[in-house]
């Protein structure tokens, strides 16, 4: 009986879609308005999903309460109100679309959580744009 | 040509987490404010999907009008306005956590949907925290 | 130039609609499903707006955070996972309808506020029932 | 590394439920209130999915303005505000439920996707109701 | 103590918007493609909300369950899988904007809830465009 | 007979709230996270309300696409995408508060807008942070 549980979180930060290594021509061809110099940011709604079986003795697959405290601790203090490109680590040479961030979300939270426990991120750029990574 | 139909529906209940053979000091411990022995409650959503070929006399999978009256007269009818560990006998001996409701959604309706169907259930027990199920 | 700020916060707990003083066969007539006596429940989703001035130093009506700390302290750690028959002093001779809870509210959050300011209360009940009071 | 990118996206549209071959009799014990003959109409919300590798040179699996400009080309333009019984050919002979539009909508677009690209479409006709193919 | 209580509530129909004393050219100048004289619809939602003193004995401005009722015998009965062109009498001579179709609710309902109460109505024609309309 | 009539927007751009003539430690006390010198973002969710007449040729307050058409051209376009700090010229000596912008925004659309209707702006900052700014 393996039950997959899902928590919503949200964070806001800054970003900008460019190259370093790309003239600033091809950076706006490639990437438009998201190649702003001066950064844009957005409101990115979290979905994480943890599938596993049910502990018989608690009924519970994961402690949502664990698992909040994981969002807020791995995810929500690293990149809240925080610029993508300029102080996040993990983007200082990969570019911050919508999809790296949604494969670095799952890498930091995958050692966090058992592994016979299944794992996928699902994140909003925007309330129309989403992506979903699952390993 | 196998397509998911889904249809949303919603309850709302009253629960208390706690196992009946474990100390007070122990269910406190593990569930928190969810083991207020007055209970407290949600405002349930679900989702029930179906996945099936399409019919093609009708151009439907189900017909959206029975599988809303299935629900409504296996699971709305049954949990609607009720106490889950009071007045709910699935419940008697087991805790009603979300996972746990959620498997017992699947089984209350996995026998009233033909057999070569698929189903899933998802289960919002806030806005936030949600569960699915697939057998 | 008076601006609303308003601020989204949630809370879940138990309740049963009844008059202690009337017949449980008034009480079922009048409040139905509502009646049950083991209680049923909501998630409870509030609206708080502040209408006031901005402050022309800090371009705030007031500070978002302060607002949110006031409603956790004041609204969410009392109500929160809370039966409000048994639990919630206001509701102790007071039937906890959602008209009665949003003045509560109300009169709870007036005092903290600065006179000046305006106060606005919108309690949903569930997704589909709200209630909005303004003193 | 292959990660889902999902782009929401909005027509409405009227039409009719039923079958030119059937007796109105037979439609209306089938399809009830959908074959009114004056039509009905809905909002359709649709996601289109599209799973891929992740481009490392762009960071993006599909450029979400391409996607953008795809569905409103491919399926805005050919199905907002318009009768989809009398006006969109796909269906002149075929039933307009929301299982056959979701089918037709990723035949549509299944072409103009890269092949090592899958590709799922989830169209909400109401907010109630919704339907999933993913081929 | 004056207390709003409001109750959502939906219907979907068709429509078109034209007058029939101007020409097909003026028509399509002005109303775009809502003149498709085939018809397109809607999902639309409705809030209808009834601001009055709260009855001391009940806890209640109005019992929500009737507001319910109330919307349904009168406005869903009536609209629901409807063209507001052919099948609604209002509109027999009335154009159906949102605008019109909200004024038309309201005089509807007016006359069923007490004086002592005001009334408001807010039609959401889709997800993005809405009107309100308070007599 | 005055209606409201309701359009929703978006657009997301980065800011930074802090005073020039204040010291870091100070901005940093009254501004917190969002004091950020590398700047955080959202996406802002607009909702402008126009309350007038309907005009009884047409049926309409205003029309839809042109107040779509207005909010794209004064708004989205000067601000989507944008730093508001560094690119918006309203902000140049104004602290980009939500309160701030809703201000700037009505600004902007008043003087498009007929005198004789009266105006209403709504801005998310946040799923659960808005302001609200009526002149």
């Amino acid at each position: 009986m393996r039950v997959t549980v899902s928590r919503k979180a949200h964070f806001n930060a800054a970003h900008r879609l460019y190259r370093k290594d790309w003239s600033h021509e091809k950076n706006d061809a490639i990437f438009g308005k998201c190649n702003n110099p001066n950064f844009h940011g957005h409101n990115y709604e979290l979905i994480v999903s943890v599938t596993g079986e049910i502990d018989p003795e608690t009924g519970y697959v994961i402690d949502m309460k664990v698992l909040k405290d994981l969002i807020k601790s791995e995810i929500e203090d690293a990149f809240d109100h925080k610029n993508f490109n300029l102080e996040v680590p993990e983007f200082a040479e990969l570019n911050p679309t919508a999809e790296n961030i949604v494969v670095v979300i799952y890498d930091k939270l995958r050692s966090k959580i058992k592994t016979e426990m299944d794992l996928e991120i699902t994140l909003f750029e925007t309330p129309r744009n989403f992506v979903t990574y699952s390993g």
